[in-house]
């Protein structure tokens, strides 16, 4: 069965990536070049296929600067920094980029249609204090309405489904998952900032560095802090 | 009231924007170069921009030929040419792009959120023939929700909404609608194969060609036949 990955190659996404192998599937990664800061990501995204076996792995580029609107696309804006997990909380961050999931499951489905693909797996988590609107469950399954009505496959035959294998885990979990999996941490990247170390205080590297303290285990990734 | 207009340059998008013109919204434009065949028609909607007086038109690049898997983005796949209206509604066409509306959808509304548009207007219509599913009334209330629960914009306040008032209409209601609108015809551009002049036996021409000719209008456009 070939499935499609979304991977930015973070954390999250390297984890459902190797659980979409385990799940016995043909995987192809997708990434996206979309001008974040952080592109350094996609790095990570290419080592991460290597060391999986993808059958493809495509990056899609595009230009989200065009309009910003995010602190991850606008380099004016200030990333938030030392925040506390119960600040990331409490409302919708500035790393917020409108439509970004959206947009992704959207060259994603394109993708697994032209391919035959049955899955299109995504990273995305419901409980990691980011907020995010488009990483809820009723936005998953308004998304898979659309693959369903909105392709020729979804239409004629049996919609490609969208799995979220990390809706509902906590970050604890999702590195104990990718643990078992055999996910190399070294080969992902998650900081927002993009420098040569990870940040340490960014929410992405926060919500990270709590997981692996809280497990006891050491994130081999080099920090500045 | 901002709004969002998906515009190609084609007769539909085209009479779409001076839709929203008349509804008084202030208009942003939005066109997609993907590596289509038919890139001339970018040339048309820079002209209908101009001709309507947009506040701005955002033209965003990516490539679909990454993968192909459509006539318009594989320039190894043969255009239909030829087919008699009633062939078209046979099924869906080869010049089908996969998830090329959701795509669209999807950067017309981070567009629209960013800018902080109401409205989202776009020129699919059920009944021209084409049979393409992500142009029915099921496929648009499908991302109706996905604009509810995938923005911030939308779980906060008032979601942005589709306008797609060619969704019911004939072809030939729609060239009425565009004149009695002003839509300057040729400025537009409808033929899939991308010349100098139309082509004539697309199934984009033909069904241009039979709406002016049922009217008995000229179609201010070169065609080669």
């Amino acid at each position: 069965m070939k499935a499609v990955i979304l991977l930015s190659g973070g954390l999250d996404s390297s984890t459902v990536l190797y659980q979409a192998k385990a799940d016995g599937c043909e995987c192809y990664a997708i990434s996206f070049d979309y001008q974040q800061r952080h592109r350094r990501e996609l790095e990570s995204a290419a080592k991460i296929s290597r060391s999986a076996g993808v059958v493809q792995h495509q990056v899609v580029k595009f230009d989200l600067t065009l309009w910003g609107g995010s602190a991850l696309t606008d380099n004016k804006m200030e990333l938030p920094g030392d925040r506390s997990l119960e600040q990331m909380s409490e409302k919708i961050p500035i790393t917020y980029v409108p439509a970004r999931n959206t947009i992704f499951l959207s060259f994603a489905l394109a993708y697994a249609e032209t391919i035959g693909a049955e899955r299109v797996y995504i990273g995305v988590n419901a409980l990691d204090y980011s907020g995010y609107p488009d990483c809820r469950p009723d936005y998953i399954e308004a998304m898979q309405s659309v693959f369903r009505l909105g392709t020729k496959q979804g239409r004629e035959g049996e919609a490609i489904a969208i799995v979220a294998p990390l809706l509902e885990l906590k970050k604890t979990e999702i590195v104990e998952l990718g643990n078992s999996l055999g996910v190399s941490w070294e080969d992902t990247w998650s900081c927002y900032a993009g420098g040569e170390k990870a940040c340490g205080v960014c929410d992405s590297c926060r919500l990270r560095v709590a997981a692996f303290s809280e497990l006891g285990l050491t994130d081999p990734l080099p920090y500045v802090s």
